[in-house]
């Protein structure tokens, strides 16, 4: 008897945040595997901000999720059944599955993990997309030198957070932005950050300009609207700016743009925007590298697990109004 | 006895568009020289979009003008009187001299020039600061690759023009921006732009996606605003945005964001700013090439050369305007 399936279809594009009826709630039966094929019970759902932009209509990086498909979504599980040469039952994998319970997959795109190097989470954050994200953007697009100083925004968010102990291992100095003075403390006590930035309760301007008297080297924009402007106005000679996302405008019609752009021509800066999946020839040596920072204590690692596939369109949400700390992970079945 | 030299002195920073009243008119005689020194007669005044900035309170990329100094300007005269070993009397030099009809310098900044080579105004043109912001934003920030698109706005003024025939000089495609069919067509017939986009009687959205079926590589952005938006809109990916200017933007009070810089992220692509001060010492190299693409007939140079020191403050708001098509020279003197 074959196992239910149950999953989330997009089944409208979201105006503004998305809400429960831009979804469906479906089950189905898992359906025979043919030849080349596995199934795999997914045990963690990874919630990312750019998972708004796959819901609106037009193509960007990639596709859009189609009305009536299954929501795309980066996850982790346990193959359960495999015909497929390269995977095992009981094979620990990652890879784009979807918001259900069940993936089937003829194995591209599907990775095997190993679970005696961290736990299974940990394989789609700071192992995962977000820490491939923040690894790439930070070293290739933003180039930082001993010395320097490295402004992250979201910075308690699971990209954010690993950006800023990369800079620190790397030896800059570290200043975060985030909202709320317990998102600081976490940045600052927990993951070595030199400083943070409440946006909601201080000006970030003049913020900045307290704890970057040398102006910013490299500012790794998570946010868009006015904490990229704030940084723009800072920016040093030379500086490099890693557009990573812009989670404040993607609820938004229309995108508003920096008002200080031209801070790039008087300091000779760029802006430059990266997709991860650029990378994913190399994502194997950003892996082995993060992993030996995490063995050595350098780097943490911190997921916001939520329990219950039901909650997906509520849980998500916590993505836009800042609610998290560290990976937001949906957990949809025990190991 | 000592001439007399006119001046044009800030005595206000403008709001807006520059007028007659930020200016004063003043003459004082040439004073004696000291040891090292050379006294300059000005023949030509180099009048740029960069002035604009500054005459704007507030450090840029370089001081602003104080109020009551000569107005800063480039330009190109011949030695009349040296105390310096490195010039005679008779050489003809380039510099950055301020609006009035006599310089006196130490030397430094002051650059000899051959008119065999060229006349006297194309080493402010051409073979001057607005050739080498073309050469280095073009080459070392746009780096373009034969065969690519390269899009140029303000395309027939004395930067736009060069960038687009070093770009097809280089192998690629060259289309500029350019307010109305006049400068259109000498964009295209004169210089061998391969199109030209007409932005205040055509939507240039429409234009660029027409003329550019494969995205733009390079876009060289002189202008900002709505066209740097247009422009943003259609990045090929892995494009470079070399930013130059912003002459929209100089006369408003608070510059506009150009709201589609997201398109930077989904196109992997880049926005940069440079100063031309910073090639400072590769400007013999560039020299050198464009003489040596003048001289082949591949690299045309066209100044509107407009007569008399007097007419300052009206002729520099012809660069606002649009009116000039080339280098915007103000003549002081005959040679």
């Amino acid at each position: 008897m074959s196992p239910t399936n149950h999953q989330f279809r997009l089944a409208a594009r979201p105006v503004g945040l998305p809400k429960r009826s831009d979804f469906k709630y479906t089950k189905e039966p898992v359906r025979d595997l043919n030849a080349g094929e596995v199934l795999v019970k997914v045990n963690y759902i990874s919630l990312d901000p750019a998972m708004r932009g796959w819901m609106n209509e037009g193509r960007s990086y990639v596709p859009p999720v189609g009305i009536g498909e299954v929501m795309r979504a980066g996850a982790a599980g346990r193959v359960v059944a495999s015909k497929n040469d390269r995977f095992a039952v009981g094979d620990a994998v990652t890879g784009g599955m979807g918001v259900q319970e069940y993936a089937i997959s003829d194995g591209a795109g599907l990775i095997k993990v190993d679970t005696r190097v961290a736990p299974l989470p940990v394989f789609i954050g700071t192992l995962g997309m977000p820490g491939m994200t923040a690894y790439f953007g930070l070293l290739e697009v933003g180039q930082p030198k001993a010395g320097e100083t490295v402004v992250v925004s979201a910075a308690a968010g699971a990209v954010g957070g690993v950006v800023g102990q990369i800079a620190k291992i790397k030896g800059c100095r570290a200043i975060g932005i985030a909202g709320g003075a317990e998102k600081c403390r976490y940045v600052v006590d927990e993951l070595g950050f030199d400083a943070a930035i409440d946006y909601k309760h201080e000006p970030v301007v003049e913020a900045l300009r307290k704890h970057c008297p040398k102006g910013i080297d490299v500012y790794f924009d998570n946010v868009g609207g006015e904490i990229l402007d704030a940084a723009l106005a800072l920016l040093a000679r030379g500086a490099r700016v890693p557009l990573c996302g812009a989670i404040s405008q993607y609820n938004s019609k229309g995108a508003e743009g920096p008002k200080n752009y031209l801070s790039l021509l008087i300091n000779r800066a760029r802006m430059e925007g990266f997709i991860v999946f650029d990378y994913a020839s190399r994502y194997q040596e950003a892996a082995v590298q993060m992993a030996g920072w995490m063995l050595a204590g350098k780097l943490k690692s911190r997921e916001d697990i939520v329990p219950g596939l039901e909650t997906f369109p509520d849980t998500l949400l916590k993505l836009f109004s800042g609610e998290n700390k560290g990976k937001l992970v949906l957990k949809v079945a025990d190991e």
